[in-house]
């Protein structure tokens, strides 16, 4: 299994949680760990007790005791690492993006393996539990999504020049960074894929000091908004922010049916609003499902009802949903496909608000 | 004084409190109404305490007890009444929009008497407070303006086919109706005029029973969303439906500023939530302030700290700086120019949607 | 009609409003404003378009055009006001308390007129919804009822020693100023009186300067905390305080039956939350009713959906309720001998607390 | 390590990653796991990768490999078993209650080892932060402490009658169960021990069926309300229930003090409430902090701001002050001495309820 720096430790917590918490058809371990730096690498597989430490990618995918191959290494790595371990006859699961181009996460298509798109969001309780009431009809016909995903570590303008902020490292900025996930969501909820956006993009701090001292160019963007229309007739509207102030991690997301709404904000993870309009006006409003039942998505697992999960469940979740999909060989959602056609939407996005125009239909994957 | 029945309750509310609750450098009085149907305006004017009923309202125009027409007709008639109030030496007070077309809006300018357009939103004390904190800079240079009005009376697809949804009476649907109080609350806390917007409508339920018999088509959009740039680089984001299932009168706005946030919602209306990012980050975090202190606006006339406020008291506010417009001689706000240039901006962002193309500057008024 | 000046705005604000608002079976104006200074009351007066301006409250009783006394004196007159007037022919419209001491509202009872309590928050269009779906039973038996009123307004030990704080005058202190509200509220919604209580009360800031110079004794409670036993057996719990900083008028009650829950803030006054225990678990959540739909109390004549009320429509709505009684000849309520009970169950609490032990039963009224 | 089947659950997890998130001055591993019935034992073994299973406690206290016993069990043996570890050489965690009487939990001081008591709640880090504020003098002088703490699992009639619902096992109902933390947190919150309080509980649902078949009669409380001094004069008031329809975990506590206010709730536990009353009254109201910052309790070894914990974290957190605590050999709180005052307050709570009187002092631990 590979982990790099950034991410791994959640990816981790995910799979040193999962076997003692679900019962899994597969038993799952971690059994190698790979990373830059071989001290490092060593000291992130003792903490964790793994058995083996790798600095070079290359050779975990020689071994034998690495069935899986989870991907949290910087955007730009992710199609060349995922390709080979495909070839190599490993399964994979790899953090989003699945590249930083569209050409390149084409070619990244599974051999035979089951690869699967690190859209960890989808298993957040209530996001489950609300695509289920959809599937139910308990909204009926969807009229609306709104979406908006708001950070705020980025209002300094003192904050340094990363990766994440250069465009030939990072693809794009909160767009690619958060929106992915907004796209991902919208989509999953809504059962139907995007066809048609209308963007514009903004970037309010273009200069920031360099970690190696002076000041360069950021080129990614801020923030950015757009519009969508999904083949229904639904419509979209989306938004996201890195200069929000307050704003810590507020995905939140609002779908209005005919029948009803479901609302859902990740600062409160463990709930979900729901209005039914069938019921008599008098009595009628929002509730606020506390997803913490044992009937709800993944909860029969965990505590009793009113004992809240936290983010790092979500990879618990989607390890759980990985290792049910490798013991039934069926594809995982989102797949490899799935994950191309979320960038895909994030292109049109991109090239909407560079040129000013609606997109009226996104290439189909 | 012209009180048509549909809006004029909360108008003639408003003029019968203001007097009681503030010190006015004028007096105020309803001495005359008019309306369609004389025993209805008998009863009304009777009801309202007033001294005189009109059937028509040119014979309002006539009177010399009539210094002030307060106009709450359909829009379709807001025009030309407005106009001959003008002429007739009458200070005006009239219902958005100020005019179906922005044509006939252009004609409607003051004629050396005061003319105010009723975006009573303005006047409630918390988006009063918010613009004051913007300008004091409490916020900061201006980055987002997040804003959405959803209602969900439409929802029924049975609900009747009235002249709200026929475009030649009403001129737009949700977005006249509710997408110009966004418009104008942006643009007023923003303190600058939108320079470029691209929008999206829709409309989902296309044909619903006449109140005559039969069906009939519904030409308004029933949603609209659109996004916007601020000269100084701000960003703006907008949505508006009349079926979001519900939402009963959810007016909602965000800023996010380089050095904190201010959001509001018309559902809570006495509330104004504050971030100022300039807090320890450890202490931090989105405060509800209850906008019922002496020091807020408008509040040294009402309750005690914490004994709030309703929906009409944005028409006694409306009423009150109208009627210290009139004593001092300045012009009200907003005035009929900047009535128009909303509704530029609305016809920009209808024929956005209309061609699927960002429009990148909004005609002057 | 006697108004003096410290309530009296809130009650003419709903004297005036009442006529025009709803259908009333008798017209109702304010044909005389009593109060201390001749000047004072003449300008009031004349303000709010009164016909007549008294000095003395017994001439009051001695006009033909009046037929109801309004009394929003200070506490310690209550009750001599009220029997002259009703000895006088009048209706009686008293401010709570209804008299300082048990004894002294004994000899307020009614004599063949009409006289009501002014509890005016069981006049809150979400609480009086609450009352009905009790009522309907909509929550089952109750078992919990959790009450609070917490101001803030003597946080500040600089605040001054005001007749609020003196005990010969106000006769107690958060007690009987909130905590008379929460007794009538509980009782009300619980559909029954209170059988037991025991308490706790406390004075945190002891000396304050006086208005007149130096510094006094405050001889009232800042806070009570009180539990109570209802006949059915449900538990209550209650705690009012004026020095619980930030809460600046926060009434909440919380009802819990066997079917359901219900609850209520008055800084939201336009919202009702509701729990359906008969719901399915994995879709059930406490709802937020917005209570401004036209089949909720007092809602028919007010504004659409969403448009929410003040503090002041509940002075409104308790004019409309006394007019109707009036017409009818039925005993409005809270009657005197209501308002007698709940004080009788405030000197239980003071007895409790003064004496550190549990009430077991509270005398009948 | 001693777990047993009820709450071994999330006491395993918390020490399964203590050592893998945050940096320990000890190694913590689980070596043993005992339990009634040995395959059920070897099954939690194997699955939480434990070396080694026991059935009988008593072989526990014999094994080298354990130097600190974790005690789940049924609250009736926690003190034999306790006092056994302590005096065979081992550190104690033990869930409360310590003792079902205070004459066992008496005699389980400690014995030159370290032993704790299990309040998880005061390791979220909502609640640590709290006490630090409170500490650091942002409150000032504390006034009211306002806890209440809400289930719904017995609302239900038909529930079957366990053993949580009989005396000579449970020793109380709500009361031990869920008051014993409102008592710890309000101590731990407030800085000092209550002096007085006084009492009513609920039975509301007298008989329910047995597991084994038939009925029998429940002999704990479902409810207790009680209010409390502490000796600094500041006024309390807590509630707790298991018949609160809708609340599933309701953990919640406001403390108003002489400069501001703080609240919490654990069905949010990501969030405080703070209250600044120093700052000017017009930009004054409730922050909601985030508690996810890397300057908050715990937070350091977590994830980013926004994304946040879940109920399990708070005994990885009590873990890792366990372990500190030993490696340092100081005496961890709440100590056995803090659990056993904590046992005397509910102690007074229950006499008080029986016999309906204030106890204005509680017996000294």
């Amino acid at each position: 299994m590979l982990l790099s720096p950034r991410k791994h430790r959640r990816h981790s917590q995910g799979w040193r949680t999962v076997g003692r918490v679900f019962d899994l058809p597969l038993r799952s371990a971690m059994n190698a760990v790979c990373g830059r730096g071989r001290d490092a690498v060593t000291a992130a597989a003792a903490r964790h007790g793994s058995a083996a430490a790798e600095a070079d990618w290359r050779r975990l995918l020689e071994r034998d005791d690495v069935q899986l191959v989870d991907i949290c290494t910087p955007g730009d790595s992710h199609a060349e690492i995922a390709v080979a371990a495909l070839r190599a006859g490993k399964h994979v699961l790899c953090e989003k993006p699945l590249a930083n181009s569209v050409t390149a996460a084409e070619t990244a298509r599974a051999r035979g393996r089951l690869a699967m798109v690190g859209f960890n969001y989808r298993r957040t309780p209530a996001v489950a539990l609300a695509r289920r009431m959809i599937r139910d009809g308990r909204i009926g016909t969807l009229r609306h999504v709104r979406a908006s995903y708001l950070q705020d570590w980025l209002v300094d303008p003192e904050a340094p020049l990363t990766w994440r902020l250069r465009r030939e490292q990072a693809g794009s900025g909160a767009l690619g960074n958060l929106g992915a996930h907004l796209v991902d969501l919208a989509q999953y909820l809504a059962g139907e894929r995007l066809a048609g956006v209308s963007a514009v993009t903004g970037t309010f701090v273009r200069e920031r000091p360099r970690p190696t001292g002076g000041r360069g160019t950021v080129t990614v963007d801020d923030a950015a908004l757009f519009t969508g229309r999904f083949p229904s007739g639904a419509l979209a509207s989306f938004e996201t922010s890195r200069v929000a102030a307050g704003r810590k991690n507020a995905l939140r997301s609002e779908l209005n049916g005919a029948h009803g709404s479901l609302a859902f904000d990740l600062e409160r993870l463990n709930e979900l609003a729901f209005h039914d309009q069938t019921e008599p006006a008098d009595a009628a409003g929002f509730r606020r499902i506390l997803v913490t039942e044992p009937g709800h998505p993944y909860l029969e697992a965990w505590w009793p009802p009113g004992h809240g999960l936290g983010y790092e469940h979500t990879f618990v979740h989607q390890a759980r949903d990985l290792v049910h999909a490798i013991a039934a060989g069926t594809e995982p959602a989102p797949s490899f496909a799935g994950g191309l056609q979320a960038q895909r939407v994030l292109t049109a996005v991109e090239d909407s608000a560079a040129k000013d125009c609606t997109y009226t239909s996104v290439p189909p994957s």
